[in-house]
């Protein structure tokens, strides 16, 4: 068998992951062959800068795109075939079946090493109505267009958003923004079902403030449709009149184009991998949204669908694949996310997490501010932490304010993986000036106020 | 001998680190006896916010005041006496001497615990005209009252600052937003010597687009005095006409009364302590400005005059005082400074801190974004990172940039303070959204730089 560094790459997916890949063997081996096929008509774009671009914040799409399929064929010298289709993946005679969309036809193309880099795709439920027109998920640029242009040329007024994660919480930004009558249906009894309960009704009150309505603990069972187009969103509860619906239901690894393969998968669909990302099979890698990662907390595999995971793990197949030794270690679950003038953000594990793992736990709650008492502008920041009972071990963290609040989850993020106690957190020599900061950092003030509570 | 848990706390001092330890003692020791004898009129307040009061940013120097000594009386039973000079310590007797400045008479105080948190004083030159109308040093809450008296009253049109500090910088923006001409000497090539040098070249380029006339590499030497009001600024190669000085030539630990004492003081006079915060006789303690800090990185006892470290040494003196187990460990140097919408962020070691160790080092610089490159408002960002060469370890770290430019040296801090390796951070879980972050964070990007250069 060939090494890893040898012979012809070739890559399914070329967003973060893939062309993070690409472009890391191209900076180790100038002449190597690399071919990219993309399902779409983009490369590199930033999936996350969508909802900015729905609300005009960011003005046209193509400021979304890092590098064209035109670039990374002249400059980079990688073969990308945009809208081409993968349909099936034949380990045994390392080879790839693919619909190439314009010319409507299909064929074979042999690998040496393949990455998977398909991303993830936007939970669409199947009930009454889903296609109806003015019905949108949003994971890709193209659906992200597909939304623009709907609320350009039908001008909806109002706008019910099914899900309260992050996405479901940057739409309602970006519909506000573009003057829509907002309201959000979400199963759980609060949003953002990534933080603790007691977080999430905070952030459910601030978006109350910003003047969404919430249907909470309600779950999405039909679309009304009127001649095609969707006129309403019914609950358990009610029916909510609309003009258009965006889906934020959470997102499922691009995968089933897999089946049969021999590739493991594991969470979710997820496929399997290795620090290297490697799947169970030698020659073939898989790296960002479609694949798991391992929680340097819990221990646990997870499935985690970020661009800052599918970077890394894109360079590090790219390494592994250039022959180099690199691993991904993994990830402790940070995630932030703005609403308008509010800034949430969270790291580790929840305390649902810590029941169902028999973990013994405290956590503690603090509101202080974002500077000086005295320095004008400063906001409040709410900060929870969990840590084990005994050791005194951070286990999570959980922000919510106004500005400069979530960048500040960076440093438990740090502290998690790296271990640190509660007393750690008390005795770092964090920044401080009045503009920045109270002289005790927040994350700090509830480090102290976790270490007498326990 | 009584423990330390038991008899009479006598504390030098009444600002940060005195009061932080009076309060922990008081939590701990609902009942013990403690007296504060304090030279000014006020407690508890914040030294940092002195420049955001000149500026007028902060209205009244009320507000910088945290607690007075009424509310400490009052509501915490402290004994604080303000207007109270401690004149000299008689540790063979337990006593010391203090000087009633209302009462213009001295007496003796005997204590069981004595804490000395009598802070630094501004450097003032033994040069001609020192002591001339319109010449500030900036150290105290009193201090700063005198200098807007004056910008008031007198109304001065051109300031030169002395000194390219963090003090010098910030009165700098506080006198350039009060409307004044603002130059500066420095002695050094480049302002903020806690800077590597082309790093510092950046902020006097910074200075410099705000509108300073910088004088740099200029040393200097005299004041020129017309009836007894300064009227200018002898350096070694020009004199500059002002109508106010203010020096930011640093400081000194206030330690001048321990003469004779058998205390026995370090770095730059400051106090020998502990990791309990003991000085040498084990029923005297120091915390704040006027002791001695481990610094975590070099293994080296600095002297370092900052808010957060006060109050952390204070909280840890009155835990040992209070009977409580409780170490300081030390700090990584973490500083952080605004300059109007420049920030300056820096922790660790310096180039030349490290070629006198001996260390063979490598460092890399970027420049980044601090959003998403599509996101409105990114600004520049610029990361250096000193690291150990064959290690990877993490050395220092600086960071200048406009909004959200300054808060990121916390990750640096705590990975400084942990002995993390660069590839420790190119593999941190930060947090990413467009408005908060590129998906890389820039400490990353200058990590990953600095990894391929080693």
């Amino acid at each position: 068998m060939k090494q890893n560094s040898e012979g012809k790459v070739v890559i399914i997916g070329g967003d973060a992951a893939g062309m993070s890949a690409a472009s890391k063997i191209r900076r180790e081996q100038p002449n190597r062959e690399i071919i990219v096929f993309e399902k779409s008509q983009y490369t590199s774009y930033s999936a996350c800068g969508v909802p900015y671009y729905i609300s005009g914040t960011v003005e046209t799409f193509d400021e979304l795109i890092v590098r064209s399929p035109a670039t990374f064929r002249q400059k980079y010298n990688i073969d990308v075939r945009t809208e081409h289709l993968v349909l099936s993946v034949d380990p045994e005679n390392n080879r790839i079946n693919i619909l190439d969309k314009k010319a409507d036809k299909t064929f074979w193309e042999n690998y040496d090493q393949l990455l998977i880099a398909t991303g993830a795709k936007a939970f669409c439920p199947d009930l009454p109505g889903t296609n109806a027109e003015g019905v949108f998920g949003i994971s890709t640029l193209k659906s992200g267009i597909n939304l623009e242009r709907y609320l350009e040329e039908k001008k909806p007024r109002k706008a019910v958003i099914v899900g309260g994660g992050y996405i479901g919480l940057e739409m309602a930004e970006a519909l506000l923004i573009r003057g829509l009558n907002v309201s959000l249906v979400n199963r759980q009894p609060q949003v953002m079902n990534t933080l603790d309960p007691d977080m999430g009704a905070m952030v459910s009150d601030a978006m109350r403030n910003l003047g969404v309505s919430l249907y909470l603990g309600e779950e999405l069972k039909a679309f009304s449709v009127i001649d095609g187009k969707v006129s309403g969103v019914i609950t358990d509860k009610r029916t909510i009149e609309t003009d258009i619906v965006v889906l934020g239901m959470g997102s499922s690894p691009n995968t089933d184009f897999l089946k049969g393969s021999g590739i493991a998968l594991g969470m979710r669909g997820a496929i399997k991998v290795n620090g290297q990302m490697q799947t169970n099979l030698p020659n073939i890698w898989a790296a960002g949204d479609c694949a798991e990662t391992l929680h340097l907390v819990s221990k646990m595999h997870v499935h985690i669908a970020l661009g800052t995971i599918a970077n890394k793990t894109g360079v590090v197949a790219g390494s592994s694949i250039a022959g180099e030794k690199a691993i991904f270690p993994g990830v402790v679950g940070t995630a932030v996310c703005k609403v308008c003038k509010y800034e949430v953000a969270r790291t580790g594990l929840l305390e649902r997490d810590l029941q169902k793992l028999g973990i013994d736990y405290a956590t503690a709650t603090i509101t202080a501010l974002t500077r000086a008492h005295y320095y004008p502008g400063a906001k409040n920041i709410t900060v929870k932490l969990l840590a084990e009972k005994n050791s005194g071990r951070l286990l999570g963290g959980q922000i919510i304010g106004e500005e400069d609040a979530a960048k500040r989850i960076d440093v438990l993020a740090t502290a998690l993986t790296h271990n640190l106690t509660l007393q750690n957190i008390m005795d770092l020599d964090l920044s401080y000036a009045p503009p920045f900061s109270p002289v005790w950092d927040p994350v700090q003030t509830a480090a102290r106020k976790l270490i007498n509570d326990i």
